[in-house]
């Protein structure tokens, strides 16, 4: 294989009429008697390959088919305009293949045909070949998105002033409590890997004001639904000095906004059309918000029922989507005022203790974010503990870092999958998951 | 606290002559009679303020101690040139404080002062008092390069052409065969977490042939050394369609050599003289390599020993170190033709099987990162799987990847905090750790 001289597909377009060296993936293949049409695929592109009876193969020329490495030596040349492959930029373009060597070929038949209808494809089918499906352009694209809402992110954190750490994922306790928590065997003791990187940011907030973490995250919930992970990526900030968490609202919202003219610009129009992808839609005012209490009475009125619900499930979740959408053309909706009982310990009460100054972020029908302002007074986070039926002694470490003095501070999770998954219309959120963690799957 | 008019420190600069409001932790606190002379530090930085019996206090004054929060409002003054502190990019100003208010004081005495000697704390309890420790300037400082360095990382990955991806810590086998790792109760099932994205960042290079993580790793090692952590942050990258383990040097020189660029240019020159910073010495034809049989010829002559070792220790890595930067005036050096059986399974062999297409990188006398190429061939794989004495049964999933077209490809992965510890001469891997874990600790 002559590594050497090789060019990736996309830099065809610039040699035109140029001989080149190519090497990538069968993607297609149809021959007709001693001429075969290829599409090669490489980390960059598509490209339509010939080859004819011309053409001399080398490697183990008998058994290449789809998937196979291959390297092709050959003139690019344009194709006739009424060839030409509207839905990739190098689809006006094909290579008259003059040398050709099996580099890598797929000796059985693989298992499934990723060049067709990948969207017909089931699931768990999609899931269990991953290594596979992940190649076909579609899988790709969605972690091309999911790539540049991590840099928007990044980058926009960074701006404002934000300094980028990393906490440990094993921790010597539950955060929140003892619930839905992964128990690891630590040289023969119990630890639990971390379900967010709450306490271990907060402490990072008398270090630095402003952090941000971009990680994995443990969730031991066992719910099996299209937007539940049990490992996922967190997007997770926390900023002192803040009035409340009206603060943290603003800056998600510019945040958000940051990432979606990125996103709008970046990526390029024909990934675009290979998912349902639509720019976000937040009104110039703002982010709409709404209280929980409202949100029930919308959710209630709509279902026709006069349930008494206290926080918003999966369909409610959606009624509020729908909601936001027609009244305020928002893809986003912000919740507020959630009552301190429903809520974690950490968060911040209202004077009257009756809320929290904390809020959910409804993204076109799913929770993407949930922040608040949090308790920086080791006193009120004792009484905030003892509320909640917990022990203060279990929390001790944590509470004596306010006696190191703390300033007022709040800050967000948002999980990267799911943002990904609403973004492009995706139908579960494992789809937005190179290779996803469930109650039933930790293979591959 | 008036947070809407708040400036942070750095920006008094640009406020000389100005009423402005400050909130920070008070660093240092000197009382002379009426007269206080306090070090506020905020995110951005330090700056003596002046307190009065003029100064209208409010909040709970009676006792606010060291790292206490406070909010200042007062004139931004030029010092006396006399009292100019240089060592502080706003060591020429102070603040002549009209009002002081106390938003959280520290109420008892702290278990130690930060700004006293912090190189002089023992390591046990700089670690035990992290969220504490990790305030003082220099702590700080650490993690400012260490962010820096992965910023950089990064920026020359993606202009490269690599696609970052996150790949799932929760795996369902070892990856090398067994040893070393932590099991992780999932849902009444054991599974492990991972001690690198290896198998995971191969499959990505099926999909996007250029890939890198960065994330965390985990390796039950018992080890309790000044160099080992058991859970740590991978700079991994893997690429597809390579001649051979000598252009992943290569790739990874250049990677090095915009780091080094990177931080020289943008971390400050007052950040630098905080900790033992010096620019990377690499000599202008590139790293010098060394076989690991020339290496070990070195090692013990150095130590007047005939040892036949077969890999480096501690020891062995130190004398490289000081041989690199003896003879070629560089701070690191390659080290080549590891014999297969001291090499992970994976790792292409020579064509007579004897070495590995492998190497290490050793910086400044300490193994920072591990390479190679890997085995494309399903069937090779198989032979050097039996070879290592493992079963290929127990890899099926991971042989299976390489039926679906594999290119020649390889990678390395690098430990961010051994990269920190040794360029700013840190004593211990630890310090360049936000919160360690290691066999006796995990906490906090």
């Amino acid at each position: 294989m002559d590594l050497k001289n090789r060019i990736q597909i996309k830099d065809t377009l610039k040699n035109v009429g140029k001989e080149v060296t190519l090497a990538g993936w069968v993607y297609r293949k149809r021959d007709h008697g001693k001429v075969s049409f290829v599409d090669l695929r490489d980390g960059s592109g598509i490209l339509q390959i010939v080859s004819t009876g011309g053409t001399k193969i080398t490697g183990e020329k008998e058994i290449w088919g789809l998937e196979s490495v291959i390297s092709v030596k050959g003139k690019i040349k344009k194709r006739p305009p009424h060839l030409v492959n509207k839905d990739l930029e190098t689809g006006k373009l094909e290579m008259e293949v003059k040398e050709l060597e099996v580099v890598s070929p797929t000796g059985e038949a693989l298992p499934l045909d990723i060049s067709k209808d990948i969207d017909k494809i089931h699931l768990d089918t999609l899931l269990n070949y991953r290594p596979l499906t992940l190649r076909s352009p579609k899988m790709q694209t969605i972690f091309k998105f999911s790539e540049k809402i991590e840099e928007g992110y990044r980058e926009f954190m960074k701006a404002d002033g934000f300094t980028e750490v990393h906490t440990p994922k094993i921790i010597p306790a539950a955060t929140e409590g003892g619930a839905n928590v992964f128990r690891v065997d630590y040289f023969g003791k119990d630890v639990f890997l971390a379900q967010s990187p709450q306490f271990y940011k907060q402490m990072m907030v008398g270090v630095f004001e402003k952090v941000f973490e971009i990680g994995p995250v443990f969730r031991a919930e066992p719910h099996f639904t299209s937007r539940h992970l049990n490992e996922y990526t967190s997007l997770d900030a926390e900023m002192g000095f803040i009035k409340d968490e009206s603060e943290l609202m603003k800056k998600l919202t510019q945040c958000i906004l940051f990432i979606a003219g990125k996103v709008k610009k970046e990526i390029p129009a024909a990934d675009k059309k290979l998912v349902d992808y639509s720019d976000l839609r937040i009104p110039k005012g703002g982010i709409p918000e709404i209280t929980l209490t409202e949100a029930v009475k919308i959710i209630n009125k709509s279902r026709g029922s006069r349930d008494e619900a206290i926080d918003l499930d999966t369909e409610g979740e959606k009624i509020l989507g729908e909601y936001a959408l027609k009244k305020y053309k928002s893809d986003f909706i912000f919740v507020t005022e959630y009552p301190t009982g429903i809520r974690p310990f950490y968060q911040m009460p209202t004077e009257d203790w009756r809320y929290t100054k904390s809020f959910d972020l409804i993204f076109r029908g799913l929770e993407l974010v949930t922040g608040a302002q949090r308790i920086h007074d080791p006193e009120m986070l004792v009484t905030s503990i003892k509320k909640h039926g917990l022990s203060p002694k279990e929390f001790k470490d944590y509470i004596d870092l306010f006696k190191y003095g703390m300033p007022p501070h709040g800050g967000w999770g948002l999980g990267l999958e799911r943002f990904t998954k609403q973004w492009l219309g995706l139908e579960n959120v494992r789809l937005a998951t190179l290779f996803p963690r469930d109650v039933k799957r930790v293979k591959p």
